[in-house]
């Protein structure tokens, strides 16, 4: 079984990573897809006039803060838009795609965080209202339901909690939980760069190979979205992933170039 | 089984009505929800400045012009906003509830409309770009798949055309087609009125019952959307439907009352 993850970025060639997938499929490959809309969640908060605050953990992780009107856009544009958009360019390849977030059957169930930190102008405040949360349960039951009858499960956040409240969750740990409870051994993860590179600003620095138990060693090169990408990696490899392929959503034949090993491999 | 479609007003007890739907569960009762969106819809299109723009059938119906960016605001706010919001409603009260739209596994199959006509200022002119379409396929195994496995379907449009389109769909003509091919015999739609009304600013005007093989002549009471529920009803008995109630989703035990015979009965 297979992992894919769609980033959250507008530029990414949508229609070549759907084509890609329809080819995969006739190689028997089982797949799950996991995708992000994180950009057009920022565009569409924007114009309602509500833009997407981000919070800095002390550790410095961003991530959004969400309240009920967050949640909102977050349920317009993951399991709406995108998540709706993404399931038709499938079934245009003749991928038959059903799509669903964490809330439908409980798919993720999360314990809600109680509090984070974050730094705000030098001070760390604590933040009690957030609604996060971190992913422990899968539903492998409805998954594994779906793909015994030749349905794809195209899966986003939010996750729901354990006492019901809909909450946004981090991702590359959600996709950490799917790969220890399918016991899925690889993944490939799309976004808009060519995997992880030396310098954030040169396309040519890509560092094509690393060593998993030194995964740590490689956070210095991890910019914004992609510590949360490495730290996900690290949690998938302790539940059992024995190959990670990063690489560029935005090409021709992204799958198909990442599988040759044009991005970064972990393993 | 029973179809529960639940309309897309705003003031919709939607904590109530879910409580009755996990109630009616308990006796056994296979349920399947179909649920609309359309003020919450009208709301965010105008918010977004692309408001919802009216099409007048010569014939007298209603129904929204539907371009590319009208679909947008449709995924935001039925597929996304507010089928999760419904879905977890449902899990709150133990109802193990999936949202689907008609895309997600080809769930509803449309022909899209190459044309439709719309009296604009007297004129009927001729629309060509309009992405709407009639359902004419359900997948059925999809749905009984979901249900054998005791999950609970929500269902709301957009469909999918032949051609992968996404397209928008009449909501209770797509319910008539779902009767059809799955056999339902009772449906309960619940809406922001009594039921239906001899005069529509006379909440105690409610006629209570009508009988299938005149609803032509209560045409006349019909203003606005209820046309196009008196359309889905007719076409929902030549499909084989036993009982149709029809009542108010505002009020604390919706489900309950109407089955008591509280709103308007077709038999």
């Amino acid at each position: 079984m297979v992992l894919i993850k769609i980033g959250g970025g507008k530029n990414l060639n949508i229609d070549a990573i759907c084509r890609d997938i329809s080819d995969l499929l006739k190689n028997k490959e089982r797949i799950i897809i996991i995708h992000g809309a994180s950009e057009t969640r920022d565009e569409i908060a924007k114009k309602l006039k509500a833009p997407s605050k981000v919070l800095h953990s002390p550790s410095g992780v961003s991530s959004i803060y969400t309240n009920d009107e967050a949640i909102d856009i977050f349920l317009m544009t993951y399991a709406g838009l995108i998540n709706k958009r993404l399931v038709v360019t499938l079934q245009k390849y003749g991928v038959n795609a059903v799509g669903l977030t964490g809330v439908d059957g409980r798919l993720w169930e999360a314990s809600r965080k109680n509090f984070v930190y974050s730094v705000e102008n030098g001070k760390t405040k604590l933040i009690t209202d957030n609604l996060t949360g971190k992913v422990e349960k899968v539903n492998t039951r409805l998954l594994l339901l779906l793909l015994g009858n030749k349905y794809i499960p195209v899966v986003c956040p939010p996750a729901i909690s354990n006492e019901n409240e809909i909450v946004n969750t981090d991702n590359d740990f959600a996709a950490a939980v799917m790969i220890r409870d399918l016991k899925i051994k690889k993944m490939i993860s799309l976004f808009a760069a060519p995997g992880l590179l030396r310098d954030a600003d040169d396309p040519c620095s890509l560092i094509k190979k690393i060593d998993r138990a030194e995964l740590n060693n490689y956070m210095q090169f991890a910019k914004g979205r992609m510590k949360k990408k490495l730290l996900g990696a690290e949690k998938a490899f302790t539940y059992g992933l024995k190959k990670m392929y990063w690489g560029d959503g935005r090409i021709v034949h992204p799958i198909v170039k990442i599988l040759e090993g044009g991005g970064t491999v972990i393993s």
